[in-house]
């Protein structure tokens, strides 16, 4: 165990059993500190939106299919040119060190184990470099949350490309936050730095505070920002927080190279609509012009089928895999990522689908529990 | 506290600290008296339609709006000419004496410090004249539970215009008591006065006993007499208790400047629709015509928001004040709207809207939960 | 308290309080034996149809209607030629000596005192004559299970005839007993002797036991039933227990001078739609060609509107009366009509309608909770 | 009480009474050992298609018909040229003797008694001819499992033709098991010997191990082996695991004699549809080219009539009938079919349907609950 400014992160570093996802909140919950693991697996209000992302799941459903022909399916793909042994991410997810004192660097590391895509987030409680040092070599992105101060948005493009990082999330449903009602019960301040603040208050200059820079985020995000930073990077720049077909086609005429299709995981709308709910509609309108990452609320193979029949290209996971981490560090991560796609290619095989396109391609029923 | 005929009246004048507004009735039910707490929360029958107010907000969903390049969302609207900081009113709520020993007085004062608009029942603790002064100008109506006495009417709408109010709220949909099962189980009979009552029946004549006026209550309420109160009072009538798209042709044409869809907080019909679920059609068919008001189970700033998205210009509240009333008196019902209207700048925010305006003229999701 | 066969019969006869219709079932349970209260509580099956019947009333909604300019709504109706103070009937229930010692002399005498139309079961623990002499003059029906036995038909016929019944139901939904498991685990045989069965195999001449009365009881029953019935009686022959448009218009065709819309309370063909989701389309059937009842989980006023604002001419109960007969004998029946007849008031004048016609004439909406 | 490898088997031989199949689980809960009861029992994954495969029926209603001028309603059918007393036949079960020491024997036996319709699953615990002699000549089918070693399935083919089958059902939904949470949970290994793999292993030579065997189930699973099968065998082959329509028609094109809808009893692909909710689609695309067999979720009489009705020949079942085995043996097995017969019997009347013919004719609605 670690304690930093009074909080006691989690050091194991060891495989995990895992029966399934579902089951992981409540083992974590054990291991994380209160206001931690409430800010964690909180969403905004009263969890509306949070609980509709499981339930919206259950509104489509996978035809079993027989004399399919096939077996032994397969996982890899390949996503704005990288390929990938999984369609499943991790989904950029921010102060890691509140679930393990290694925080993203072990989660680098298990995402790299199975060959998955690393996504780090502005609010990291590691540092850009570390994380992908961790990662040695396996693809990540960048995830950034947009500043008022342009110096601070560039300097992070700057040392994420320097990273080597292959692409840029951009974060556009957070200009405020979600009314997080677990963290005003627990009354939760971060106690853990997060090094991208730290470093570049300190860094190169300008000598601000971290809170300053925290209170600088940009509430007032429009299409100008997306195509000012696809200008400015060379890397494909994805936009985060989609909800509807008209912010698609929005984003993609800013210059956005990626549709990310996410609520937030139920932690900014509550009243908005499961985010598997607006997929489908989303991914017509997209037509296949750029990929889809989808997040919100996958726990199962079926779920990230599902998802991947319905218009996403990539699936990302968020909590599940925090859990993962703070049950048992690299190894943790991954272990919850091979047991979704082991769920996954159980679910491929009796859906009579052997290729991840195979998947997408699949027609969904929709009846009506 | 104060005991005004057995029954302990609460004084607390103090800022309370709210977590969400749904959460205040249990608060409440500890501080207020059984009978007074039945009164209040109750609906009628076995409260079907009270719930169902509720469940109905999950009916439509509001779409995260990304790149909409807004920040600072403003809650200031003008209805009725009538210019006001928020689009959340007080709805008129009889008997407020029963939650807070100032009563009217202090939610008027609440109401009047975050720039709403307040208004009175024909069934206050406190009279007109008083309700008025504690608001110190800020915007009051005056709802007028119609009597088979005119004199008691008109006597009612000269003091509400003596006392500055600026339009008179016409209550339709209780020609008799709703079947409020907890007044049964309580044997609920009304510990305080009812101040216009008891000034009426000892002023300016005609020496009736309370219970004589009250007992005149009329039942028999028809577009003439809409017009009668129309034609009596320079004051814009609102007629409230509208629930479907006749009802309020019916009573526009009969003279009412402004429709309140409403279905008394589930305490009338059960068995009826909930009161959003019937907005958006009243809306269509008053279409623009004339202001509308909505009530009927908003406790979420995300509720506020698809009410005004569906037709509603302004929104208004009872029970949830009450409970702010009971626990803070003016300061509570201050923090109870300001909580509220905190929700809705966020949800605003995340909705993509900066105005009023920008919210009424959002389209909601209908996706089935 | 009576003791037959060992079985415990209350005598109550007193006043009593209802607060609603819905809980009167746990308070009779208290004092009804066992085996009894499962023969009239228990549904068939494990009660899926019996608890829809209850869930249907929510499937529509009554539309609160303001400035209609009425009041006092009034309950009295004209059905079969025959004035009622009341559109809410005693549906034919058998064995109410299960509970009380009255039996259905003291149901006659409730229902008459609300001026409404009681009617007796084949299977009553008290003869026609008896039960038609207590009701002192009010109208009744008699209701037949046909038997194979000819001869039985015809004299209970015969004799209700001469005791002045005015119609006569023909049950046609039980040709076989539903599957009722509280029967099974109560090992229920029925303890009191049911006069009708007895005082044939005893009366004029046959000498058969009843227990091959009983089995005598006609399985196989198609329109030539209908059609003999009906012309050997003069009286009106409503077919009970029709749940399609089909087989009414089938019934009307053999004769039956009304239709009684019904699945016996859930009793019978347990996977069968609710009773209530059924009437509307059976009403546009029968197009008022003759008259039409409906029972099957009527316990509140809302219920008896939605039923005849869903086609139905009278609406009757069985379970909650015998539970008023247990709790207070003539007095509780009364009490039980009496308190949903208020309820019935007091929505018919939130919904704006004066008499049972307005009432039948009125639009339900249909929205899905 | 039988002990192999330390497993516990009930060797009980009685009469048992049944209230219903649902309350079946539980008891046998009680005498079947952990382990074996979990592999029974269990679903896939959280078990949501197990519950929906019961939630469907409700989706469907049975229309109550009166005047059908019908009685003592007829179970008996002919399918695949079998006359049979009853539509309800034993589902492939696998291994057995984990709920009874005689296993597949009693089981053949109970069916036998009911003159209903056996099918032995590959991984019986009893071999082809044991079962097939308990069955003391009664109708049975034999149900395949593909190995990747021919010489296995055709000696399992030659062995069941020997041992006077009348057809084979070839399962194609389960070319890999579905993740099935329960037997992780309790580590369960099979204690029972799977005798056809036994007598293989160690029979007409290869000298193969039984694990080897196992290993070898075919993944890929194609039209060809239907046909290869077909051709080899002059028995109907039925293909077992079809959910959509598409399938359905294709194995017919392939050589199919019948087609068995079913999702493996929720075993197999969770997060698909209810069994019940496809069959109608099925069956219509099948247009009576085939015969078809039903199962998945079938515990009542309703059931099995909705299942007809939709399009199904036979109805099949699987748990209630081992929990029936391991509470009673073949008198438990009898049981089960006889409380399922009679609960079909009773609904076909109410439902005014004498034989099944009729029940096939038979139009369900179609309401919301």
């Amino acid at each position: 165990m670690t304690v930093v400014n009074g909080y006691k992160q989690n050091d194991n570093e060891e495989k995990i059993n895992i029966l399934n996802l579902e089951e992981l909140e409540e083992r974590a919950k054990q291991i994380i500190p209160t206001g931690g693991f409430g800010y964690i697996a909180g969403g905004s209000e009263n969890n509306w939106t949070l609980k509709a992302n499981r339930q919206a799941f259950t509104h489509k459903q996978i035809v079993p299919r027989a004399l399919s022909n096939i077996e032994d399916p397969q996982l890899d793909t390949n996503v704005f040119g990288i390929p990938l042994k999984t369609p499943i991410m991790m989904a950029p997810t921010a102060a890691q060190g509140l679930a393990h004192s290694q925080g993203e660097k072990d989660t680098a590391k298990g995402v790299a184990a199975v060959g998955g895509l690393m996504a780090q987030s502005t609010y990291s409680s590691v540092s850009i470099a570390d994380t992908a040092a961790a990662g040695n070599g396996a693809p990540q992105f960048f995830q950034l949350y947009m500043s008022k101060d342009w110096d601070f948005n560039y300097s992070l493009l700057d040392e994420a490309k320097k990273a080597g990082v292959k692409g840029i999330i951009l974060t556009v449903d957070a200009t405020v936050d979600g009314y997080r009602e677990d963290d005003i019960k627990n009354n939760f301040q971060f106690p853990i730095p997060m090094a991208n603040l730290t470093k570049f208050s300190e860094g190169d200059g300008k000598g601000k505070g971290i809170g300053e820079i925290y209170a600088a985020a940009a509430q007032k995000i429009g299409p100008d920002d997306v195509k000012k930073i696809a200008d400015y990077t060379d890397l494909p720049v994805i936009v985060k927080g989609i909800e509807s077909p008209e912010d698609a086609l929005y984003a993609i005429g800013a210059g956005a190279a990626g549709v990310y299709v996410s609520n937030h995981g139920g932690r900014q709308l509550n009243g908005g609509p499961a985010s598997f709910d607006v997929l489908e509609d989303v991914a017509k309108a997209v037509n296949g012009r750029v990929p889809i990452i989808f997040d919100s609320g996958v726990r199962r193979g079926s779920d990230a089928f599902k998802a991947l029949a319905s218009g996403a290209d990539l699936v990302a996971m968020g909590r599940p895999v925090i859990y993962g981490l703070a049950l048992g560090g690299a190894e943790g991560v991954q272990a919850v990522f091979e047991h979704l796609g082991d769920e996954l290619k159980t679910i491929m095989q009796l859906a009579g689908t052997k290729t991840i396109d195979d998947v997408k391609k699949t027609d969904l029923l929709n009846i009506k529990y």
